[in-house]
Formats: C-alpha cells, sequence, structure tokens
C-alpha cells in the first residue's frame, strides 16, 4: 500500500464511495439515480469467487482466477480490495483513473473497509452513507418474510450495526425513507459536486473567459 | 467591522449568499427556487433610500431613515452594508442570527463587496454566484428593447463585467442557460448541504442513536 502513488489529482471527474447496512437499500437507489444521471458511471470489481448463473462477466463482476488476482494486487493495481471467507473483490485503477481523467463522475459501492482504503489513496473522493429510516424498518427488512432463523436475523443485524457505525467517516449521510425523495437527495449530491468553483473553473472555462472579456467578439 | 464578534458556529442553519451581474436572472430563479424549497428564507435588506410605489415595508425592504441606520451601524447590528449614491442598504444581524440558531437556511441576495464582508465574518456561509450563458445573451438582456442609449448600455456591461470578475471568491457557480435547469441546480446546491455529515449529526440525531443501539427498544 505504501508504496503506491496517489491519483492524479487534476482529475475532472469525482469519486464517490457510497456505503450502506445491507437493507438500507442501497442498490435499488443507486439504480434509479443512475435513471436520472446516465452519464454517472458505476465501477464493476474484480472478483474470484464463481460466476453465479444470471450473472454477466464484465456486468456484475470482471470474474478472474486467484492467480490473476494475487498477480494485480502484487502490481498495485487494485485501488482497494478485500477478502470474504475464501474470495477476494477488488477495484481495478485503470478504468478508474481513465474515467476520472476524462472527467466522468465514478461510483464505487464498497463497505467501509474499502472505503478507508480508498479515501487514504484519493482524499479528494466524496463519501456517502445510506442509512435506513429506523431500527426497527431495518430489522423487517432483513427479516426475509419470516423464512430465516432468529440466529440468523441477529447476525445480519449486528452486521449492519457493525457497518452503521462508520457513518461519520463519510462526506454525506442520506436516510432511505422515503425512495424518492432519497432518490432526489442522492441526485442532489451529484449535481451540486459539479458545481463547485474547482469544477466549473475547468468545465467552464471557454464561457468564463467568454463574460470575463472586455470588448465583444 | 474588527470590534464585531463571529456569529455563533453552531448554528444549524447554513447562510447563502448569492451574486450576479444585472441581466443573469438570479431574483427570477430565487423566486422559483423557492416555490421548490417553501423553507427557504431570504433576508430582506434595509434601506434608507425612499419607498417607492407598490413597494411594501417589510416585504421589499425594511425603509429606515438616515438616523436609525447609522444608529444601527454604530451599535454593529449590520453584517453587511453598503452605499449607492446617498442610500444606504444593509443587512441586519439579528433576525439573521435567529433564524440560523433555529436551523433555518437563510439566502442573502447581495454584491460582491457584501459577499466579501460576509464571508469574513461567517466563513462557514455558502457563496453562490449566478453567470449569464453568453457575453451575447448578457448584452441582449440588458439592452431592454432598443430603448436605451448605447452609452447607457455600455455602462451596464461594464458594471456587469466588474461583478463577474469575483466570481471565483463564491463556492458554486450556476450557469443560467436552460431556466429550468438552473433552478434544479440552485435547489440540489440547497438540498446537498443539508445531508452533509456536520449537518445531519445535528439533525438525525435521534435517528442514528436508534439506528445504532445495539439492542430493540
Amino acid at each position: 500500500m505504501t508504496t503506491m502513488t496517489p491519483i492524479n489529482t487534476i482529475a475532472k471527474g469525482t469519486l464517490y464511495v457510497v456505503s450502506a447496512p445491507s437493507g438500507a437499500g442501497k442498490t435499488s437507489l443507486l439504480k434509479a439515480v443512475l435513471r436520472k444521471l446516465p452519464e454517472l458511471k458505476v465501477s464493476i470489481s474484480h472478483t474470484t469467487r464463481p460466476q453465479r448463473p444470471g450473472e454477466q462477466d464484465g456486468v456484475d463482476y470482471h470474474f478472474i482466477d486467484q492467480t490473476t488476482f494475487q498477480q494485480m494486487l502484487t502490481e498495485h493495481r487494485f485501488l482497494e480490495h478485500a477478502q470474504v471467507f475464501d474470495n477476494f473483490y477488488g477495484t481495478s485503477r485503470d478504468w478508474l483513473e481513465a474515467q476520472l481523467v476524462d472527467g466522468h463522475d465514478v461510483i464505487l459501492e464498497i463497505d467501509w473497509q474499502g472505503a478507508r482504503q480508498v479515501r487514504k489513496l484519493m482524499p479528494e473522493s466524496c463519501g456517502i452513507f445510506i442509512l435506513p429510516p429506523s431500527r426497527e424498518e431495518l430489522l423487517s427488512r432483513l427479516t426475509n418474510r419470516g423464512q430465516d432463523s432468529d440466529e440468523v436475523i441477529a447476525r445480519r443485524m449486528a452486521a449492519a450495526t457493525a457497518e452503521m457505525k462508520h457513518y461519520d467517516e463519510y462526506d454525506y449521510v442520506v436516510i432511505n425513507d422515503d425512495f424518492d425523495i432519497a432518490c432526489d437527495e442522492l441526485a442532489a449530491i451529484f449535481t451540486a459536486r459539479r458545481l463547485r468553483i474547482e469544477s466549473q473553473k475547468i468545465r467552464q472555462h471557454h464561457l468564463i473567459n467568454n463574460l470575463l472579456s472586455d470588448t465583444m467578439e
């Protein structure tokens, strides 16, 4: 990690790191936001876990074997990575850097541990944490229509709580109570970021030069 | 100025300073945004200039005499003030501070000189600059259907250019090309600000305590 160089800071796009506990509705919210703001791009992780029926390589994940993953790791080609049981997951830097340099905003859906790795390498990235509207509602969303044992549910609640404890390491917090409001709020964060002076100075420099010229063309 | 104390920094509301050259459409945009976000409040200036037909005291301005204005100035009761020809204009701190402490967001429509005074006293305020889409369009908006002399128009353009030169002292820049898009963008800035961690920690502290409790109530 310490040998990695930080990503080019003159990148025009913003990297968004979005985290949430299971049951907060992160994936559905992001899908809805992408319909409103189709210019946003979502990063696709690399994984060593087996491809499941219905999953597409390059759409759901980039499916790679353990040897390839370890080699990419050695070559510092992951911005962040994690091990879950015997499987590895990671975010490749190559595609991401190219997108940001081209001015695209990119969303990473990762947990708080991945978010910490990204924040260290790209302090200018923007973190968003999504919370459910109450503990009772979260329990209901994790209960899965009564099909699971109390023990399984308790484990899910404990994992969700452990994730939520890190909410204040993020720049923004969105509460997913009313779905449409939460969706508008997420979109507002992405929109407002592009209007910041640092971003507009680059994006609008032709217009600004035109406006500040004292003579008409 | 130097004897003034900064406003309470634990205020929950945000003070927005919105500036623009004449012809950028600031007033129409803010009116439209207020219809979308009626919880926003607009500060009403005090002025010594005479009330015009159709203007309402306490709605368009707080109309006061020179003596009262000078006394308020001596008592440091203005956050910012300006003199335009023989008339004085100022923003009273009393109402503003009360609104912010109560958690309301307040908009100030002032020029770059007033904005500088406010920024000095309230560095946590948020500045938004509105630009027209081109110099040609600005000229057309300032031309007033051919009723004015070239000299008057040239003076207006010069004043607009002088104001625009300060655009990069602000936090956000909105281009008023398509009115509806500019309106959505302004609204996004106000919405996103309320979602920042510093703000949500205070606004949502009951919910967050509930979510992070390890036992159910």
